[in-house]
């Protein structure tokens, strides 16, 4: 049998490093077309190991490609990953960190994350009502009594988030209180998160329908030259989020897990949040108010509302918070460009190729 | 050490037979007070097994006890129950099914549910964001990067919803399409339902704190005279959710597991619910939309205010919401008079006796 959506995926991965972490995922991930981006030094060689497909992008053939608009692009953070989502022509993205290792479940099967993810973004999700056993697609589940019957077709699924097990996500203040802190609680459950809540999402382990969200993926500005890091997956997670929100798609959370197995150093961390941890108390309470009229019905149209909203909005907070909208205005330009709209397609909004 | 709570919950159970599943429950429920709702004949005599510490009621005892307010509640139908929450003096009640079990683990230990239960009620809830890890009191688990650290005090929990292994909760349709379906999955996780988000209740094996959330916990009419039957505790869900969010308290789903052993059958569930599978797709959205005013500032005012709008809004539907409407007004008469206010409890509405 063919790998599902064997040529409808790429699997985006930043990195500074060799992607020996690819040994592991061998099995699941060789069918595969990779897009590595490569931060940092251009002149450093990332070794792949053999027989992957896969295309690589560094800061030269970043700003070759964009231009001008290559300042949309983050240098020296995880953040030059949304890069890979731009120049991908696939339906579906799937971008995972290099410090990523296949996990094992309960009973000590290794976990296909790939396939998990798949199977999220391919089932409906339902965020209109909460079904307490979870998701009511799984084998042996369902929609529970007094789960409204108009509503069990649930809505197309745009994300899916995947989570850790051994290195939990901790910002740098828990890293510090508990640096010995390891997730060893395996949860068998996909859930869908509700409309109007915001969730932490994590880029780590991450798959999204590129067709039904990808222009909202900007994972911002972050690193070299900007106040602020690790804030590029949160970021986009809260716009992604109030994006779907408006367009009726579902956002998934839950397996499939991966072993997170190195954490980063919670004082460089500190030095790269700590401007993040005062924002986001401005920042969650703006995405939660904010709302989109019905002629934001393209991604882009969303997309290009919500900058404005954050320059108003968010631009009183720090003048990072203009740059940054107008960064966003720039994303969109970009992605339409490398994403040209065509024939039926173009209504739309989406991206060419499919 | 003595039984959390030894001696501030009591466990409602409604019945209509010997209560002979209370033995496998006895290293768990036997330090608890019992408060036993005799459904159906009160002519019957009920079993309860030696050594537990109950008061039981029957039709009679609540006719005589609440006069002509008797009607608000059900004859019937476990929906009867509520009944029992009206006459608890504690301050946090578990009421729990004749036909639950204790269930085991994946590691094949017993599950002490009531335990569980009244840990979730004694931890604080998030419902204003989402945690990626679940419960983020959780031993092993915390906040994740990007969750604002001004809400992880988190919020008073006023309802803990446990879940059931072997036979799902399901309506009547699905246990038709699905007759050999069972619940095998242990989801090893407790989550707060968020803001905004509806979900639906069931009365199996939940717990609650009566002083912060009681007087909402009205299971509605049922059963003998009534249109509808198994919307009770959806009912019940559905107010005490909308009036949790806007008095600012927390719902929880996930564990504890208990073991439900019987499907009921799904001929007499479908005559029970068929109006109910009509209505909630009114219901659902009504309590969606529905808003509260500021000086609602007690469970009572709440619930009377809702009444109202039960009254305006799904009285068009049917002549049994004005019905329904009323019982909820004499339900907080009832509870108001078996629960005087008395000294510095009275501003919060709160019942006596703690």
């Amino acid at each position: 049998m063919a790998p599902l959506l064997k040529d409808e995926l790429d699997i985006v991965i930043p990195t500074i490093r060799n992607l020996d972490f690819l040994e592991m995922w061998r099995p699941f991930f060789q069918p595969y077309h990779l897009i590595i981006v490569q931060d940092g030094d251009p002149a450093k060689k990332i070794n792949v190991p053999e027989g992957f497909d896969y295309e690589l992008y560094n800061r030269n053939d970043i700003n070759r490609i964009l231009g001008p608009r290559a300042s949309c692009i983050s240098f020296k953070d995880s953040a030059c990953r949304c890069f890979g989502y731009m120049v991908s022509k696939k339906k579906y993205v799937f971008t995972i960190d290099d410090d990523c290792f296949v996990a094992k479940d309960p009973s000590g099967k290794d976990i296909d994350a790939l396939a998990k993810h798949i199977q999220n973004l391919l089932c409906p999700s339902t965020p209109l009502f909460f079904n307490t056993l979870y998701d009511p697609y799984a084998e042996g589940a369902d929609f529970v009594r007094g789960y409204p019957f108009s509503l069990r077709e649930g809505l197309p699924t745009a994300v899916s988030h995947g989570l850790w097990l051994n290195i939990p996500d901790y910002d740098a203040p828990t890293q510090l209180v508990k640096p010995r802190e390891r997730n060893g609680r395996y949860v068998d459950a996909v859930m869908t998160i509700p409309k109007g809540t915001l969730f932490p999402m994590c880029g780590m382990n991450l798959a999204f329908d590129r067709e039904l969200i990808g222009p909202a993926m900007y994972f911002g500005l972050m690193g070299d030259g900007q106040p602020i890091g690790r804030y590029d997956d949160m970021w986009a997670g809260w716009c992604v989020k109030v994006i779907c929100d408006h367009l009726g798609l579902g956002v998934k959370t839950g397996l499939p897990y991966i072993w997170h197995s190195k954490a980063s150093n919670p004082f460089v961390n500190l030095k790269k949040e700590y401007k993040g941890i005062f924002w986001q108390e401005d920042i969650i309470p703006f995405f939660q108010a904010a709302t989109l009229t019905k002629d934001c019905d393209t991604v882009q149209k969303c997309y290009i509302a919500l900058s404005h909203q954050v320059r108003e909005k968010l631009g009183k907070i720090d003048p990072y918070f203009a740059k940054l909208a107008d960064a966003m205005v720039t994303w969109i330009e970009a992605w339409d460009t490398l994403n040209p709209k065509e024939g039926s397609a173009e209504a739309n909004g989406k991206p060419k190729g499919k």
